[in-house]
């Protein structure tokens, strides 16, 4: 397969056409961006790991019947995805409150959730990406009936093997981000990336953060910390 | 029955205990709030009229099925209601885009939804009245499973009959705000008030709003609009 022209690029990849229909080339970048692009760093080495760490918990989440664009890792940094329609919501699942959720509410950092928490983001940079539930998700036609119901219980299957995974990695993971997109044959299946970048995760025992925030509150460096993550999952990986 | 102490104040209405357990004294105020509570004005005879509006709705509302809060009109500001442990959602349907949503999601004013839109907002004073999904309410206790469920459908269909009672009277109900409570048999009814101060009303033909809209956007007289909401509703009353 050949590597085609560029289609797009957002604030963490960059997404190719190919020489065959239906796929698409995607560039892990070494750039990391915080309050919703307005600040940008350059950081050698992020997309090799993300791609990595991406790679690893799309194969993961395949193993255990989930469907997802994942095709294969291209080099280092690429890796070939199956071409979606993207479903333009943010879908955030929770198990612990922090972020938004803890400013919004009031609740204490880190305070469990008996059952965990979907919202919805519309992907819109005009609009600064706002909340929304699936009654006007519904009615500004970002959604059909029914889709609402399938995007959460797919996030929460996704949210039940990530945390088990990350758990024998030694991490809890806090909250994260998914994207979904159709297919050409309708289906909804997990697409766009999981990696430190998208999702919240503490270490079990000294409960320190292992992901972008480190870079969103300048406490650590990024590189050195989603190394450690990429580390750990190789190191908690069982022999096939 | 008789007026005990006061239980509390609210922006609109006064709440009393009386000699009879189960049952509160409400009394409407003279007073119209915006910008949640920083703008607050005296309006002489905001009281009598919402008081009355709200009467003739609820009991339209009752006469069709609707269980609510309401018992009887004791004076001209003043009502008697089953207690109730208020759910702590303001529970918000609309028909087209207006307020919040049109903000939120920059579509044109009055723009026609398919289907309506509910959405919740969390009533706290300190957290400011934040949106909340089903999803976050019963992460935080606010409601039960089940129960948004519940709450929509009963949304749902006092939309339908305040649409219809107000198309009688020449008005477009654009959205509204409902609060529901638990009687202590802990079925959910409706509770609180449905008014002008709640409802954004636009004439069918003009388009002028007939609704609180005109106290917060300072394009019209309180009290001249909530008596020609008042009079169209009494002048469309069917006859027994
Ligand atoms: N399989 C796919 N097909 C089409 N688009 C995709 C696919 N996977 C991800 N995308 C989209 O690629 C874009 C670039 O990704 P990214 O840099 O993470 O963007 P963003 O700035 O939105 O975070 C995003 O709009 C994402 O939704
Ligand atoms: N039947 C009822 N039983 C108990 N509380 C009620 C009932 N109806 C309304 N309330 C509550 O009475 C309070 C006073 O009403 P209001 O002045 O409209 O308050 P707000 O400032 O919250 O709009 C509100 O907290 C409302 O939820
Ligand atoms: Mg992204
Ligand atoms: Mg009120």
């Amino acid at each position: 397969m050949e590597k085609g022209t560029l289609i797009k690029e957002g604030k963490a990849k960059r997404l190719y056409h190919t020489d065959e229909d239906g796929y698409v080339w995607v560039e892990y970048m070494d750039q990391a961006t915080a309050l919703n692009g307005k600040r940008k760093d350059h950081i050698v080495g992020k997309g090799v790991l993300n791609n990595q760490i991406d790679t690893m918990l799309f194969k993961m989440l395949m193993d255990n019947g989930i469907h997802t664009d994942f095709v294969k890792q291209l080099s280092d940094n690429e890796q070939l995805n199956l071409t979606v329609d993207i479903i333009p919501l943010e879908v955030v699942v929770r198990n612990a409150a922090s972020g938004s959720f803890q400013r919004k509410f009031a609740v204490p950092y880190l305070q469990k959730f008996d059952h965990p928490v979907v919202e919805y983001f519309y992907k819109s940079d005009e609009l600064d990406d706002p909340a929304i539930n699936t009654s006007q998700a519904l009615a500004l036609g970002v959604i059909k009936p029914g889709e609402s119901e399938r995007l959460q219980e797919l996030a929460l299957q996704i949210n039940d093997l990530l945390k088990a995974r990350f758990a024998k990695a030694g991490l809890e993971l806090v909250d994260f981000k998914v994207e979904f997109g159709k297919k050409a044959d309708g289906e909804i299946i997990l697409a766009d990336e999981i990696s430190p970048d998208s999702c919240r995760l503490v270490d079990l025992e000294t409960r320190d953060s292992f992901d972008k925030d480190v870079f969103r509150k300048k406490t650590g460096d990024l590189v050195t910390t989603y190394q450690e993550v990429l580390n750990r999952l190789n190191d908690s990986q069982e022999e096939a």
